[in-house]
């Protein structure tokens, strides 16, 4: 009988192990300059959950966003995606709870009062201000949280693990915890030494509505290296479309979609342009971070028991690569197979055969979770109760080889389970 | 305040209206010409079961087929594919339980022989059997079955309702319930009179893996008009464009994909052409079978507890109006909050605006349930209590209106419930 070998799956590049990076506590107070603070300020019913997060620079910094392109792109996007564009800010105040989206002129009133009242409480101009909100859609979002809450926020800023912790758990929603990453390292000094150490951290909220598009869910991250502001939207962009844009829930795309990365600069003297050694060093560094957030966002997707990788490799391009890891990562087929346990490789296959890429069906080689199952389009037997032990894991690997070329892709989602139905049956009641 | 008025939706033609066709009994049979039978061959565990089809003309007559669009197309859709495009026919055969889908070169072969001994029972050519194929992926299908289950199917086949019913049964799936429908109507005559009484009629089995793509899930129909063969297909592809290919269950599209139509002759003595005005009138009439039929698939939707039309008005193309409405039907969040009987009209907006498709928010009209909810991007003032008694409804309607131009289509899916994730993290086991 053939020995059927499982598929060479490229190593995907963690900027830990490539360039020593090493992950740290501190969350978004990891970088030097910077602070945060959560507060219960009452936009959410329940008077024990933070819902106003505020993370402030010492003094104006570097500042790059992406956003969300859903066309019913929230109020606080439009404000904070012209204030983005000027590559300079101060401080990122965001809120649970309401998302301020398809709420017209009024809603713009009330994203930029909001900014307002953080940069008269923070001492700075209100365009160096950026605002996000996630929450309800189509439900006015009232000024008077703001108010009370924004001074009040202000005076817990802090430094401290802590503070960053609080920021991270005020700008959840269903999510069912926090979710923070940090690294430290070392830039290339002179003569191969190592040179100045730097820090990149951040936090993200996201469990449902996702599908980021050029954009993530809500993110704020912030890094110690000085940088020009056409290289730290460079450094976000670069991440960004290989972490937070390859995780998909439920293929739903938010309207609130923003990601804001603040460079305080406090950890290096001249500011790093694209043509500088340290640029792919501190790129790598905020990619791994987006990984790390990437990652926690889709095993914390709405409902799910399972974090599944898919990878799709031998494809003719990029593209075909990424339209078939999204069908396959998409399928409510697949996700249901997954959280069922259900080697059910058939339904990865129709997957990829239904999204319109060009493949031959007898060159299609598939594993699950490790396992060769598929070879040639053919199926492989398989050791049911092998696959079932494999499944205990958190997570699930599902690889595709389509014999049409050397493009590969990864793509990070989960499993679709009842309560995923159960969430989302019943948000607004 | 504001009086809002519900958007005023395009009357979609119903053939019955139109050309007074009316529905009656007998499904496949309802066609002059035309046997069917099911059979309990042994493709299921379940003895009870009837899991093989047979439809089967008295004569060869004119037949038109359309297929899945997805790459990994199973083996009966590839033998069945070149058989219809000669565009004559005197059987089909269809079992449940095995799709015959990755199962390669001896896939093909076993699809082959089963014609084969369809032919040999009825007694016809080989080429002039069609056969079709529905349940799980990657695994051999068996001949064994066909053997024993062929002869004795062709000894049961019948002109009677109730042999249309057990053939309708044989190919069920996770369907809950069979999917028939049949309309009698007349051709005009001379000079107003009305002219040659004929019947459409048809039986389909699709629940889940459903979003056809330019083809349907399982489905057979026949008439006994006489059509050219260039007009049979013409027919069956512009009723199948605008029924199956706009219905959605979870926008999984399926490997085994196939609708036939064969048209027996026996009620028309001269065949009709596209230029013939009879066509127009049996055209209508094939949709209306067909949109009966897309309506039974959307309707039991695995899992379903109801049926959502979402109507997509004011698009610039017809392409758009397709994107949009396909892009609102398949949301997760959308079908969740169906289930979950919430009046949560952000998520359509989302939806909406998260598909690619150019529109200004602003400009935004959504009704739900035949209420206005949002006006120019605005939320509407709903009586909560009024949309919930709505809810209560087996059929929920969705509609937007771009703003944007006058295109505008209709699409059918249904709500995302517990029971679809039961259903399918449990299918193999």
């Amino acid at each position: 009988m053939t020995s059927y070998q499982p598929l060479d799956i490229p190593a995907y590049g963690h900027a830990e192990s490539a360039y020593g990076f090493a992950p740290c506590d501190g969350g978004v107070c990891a970088a030097a300059g910077i602070r945060a603070a959560g507060f219960s300020a009452g936009f959410r019913r329940n008077p024990n959950r933070r819902d106003l997060a505020l993370v402030v620079a010492d003094e104006t910094c570097v500042c790059a966003g992406t956003f969300t392109k859903n066309r019913f792109c929230a109020a606080p996007v439009q404000v904070s995606r012209e204030r983005a564009a000027a590559g300079r800010a101060r401080a990122v105040v965001l809120n649970s709870g309401n998302a301020n989206a398809a709420t017209g002129d009024e809603g713009l009133e009330v994203a930029r009062t909001s900014a307002r009242l953080v940069a008269e409480a923070v001492g700075c101009s209100e365009e160096e201000v950026l605002v996000a909100s996630t929450g309800v859609i189509g439900v006015p979002l009232g000024l008077d949280n703001f108010r009370t809450g924004v001074p009040a926020c202000v005076a817990q800023l802090d430094r401290s693990a802590a503070a960053a912790h609080h920021a991270a758990r005020a700008v959840m929603t269903t999510d069912t915890h926090s979710k923070q990453a940090a690294v430290v390292g070392q830039l290339p000094g002179r003569d191969g030494t190592p040179g100045t150490t730097i820090h990149v951290g951040g936090f993200c909220k996201g469990s449902g509505m996702i599908q980021p598009n050029m954009a993530t869910m809500l993110a704020v991250l912030s890094t110690d290296a000085s940088l020009t502001a056409a290289a730290a939207h460079a450094a976000l962009l670069s991440s960004v479309k290989r972490t937070f844009n390859k995780v998909t829930v439920d293929s739903d795309t938010s309207t609130n979609d923003t990601c804001v990365l603040l460079a305080t600069g406090r950890a290096t003297v001249d500011p790093i342009d694209e043509a500088s050694p340290a640029f792919p060093v501190v790129a790598a560094a905020v990619r791994a971070v987006c990984e790390s957030l990437a990652r926690q966002i889709a095993a914390d997707g709405e409902g799910s028991t399972k974090l599944v990788t898919v990878d799709v490799l031998g494809a003719a391009t990029d593209e075909d690569a990424d339209v078939v890891a999204r069908s396959i990562a998409n399928s409510p087929l697949v996700k249901t197979a997954v959280f069922g346990h259900d080697a059910n490789w058939g339904r990865v296959a129709m997957a990829a055969g239904k999204c319109g890429v060009a493949f031959d069906q007898r060159r299609v080689d598939i594993d699950l979770l490790g396992v060769p199952v598929c070879r040639g389009g053919l199926t492989v037997p398989m050791d049911e109760e092998d696959m079932l032990r494999r499944f205990e894991a958190p997570e699930v690997s599902i690889a595709i080889d389509l014999g049409m070329g050397t493009c590969h892709t990864r793509i990070w989602t989960c499993d679709l389970t009842h309560d995923y139905v159960t969430i989302n049956g019943d948000y607004r009641t």
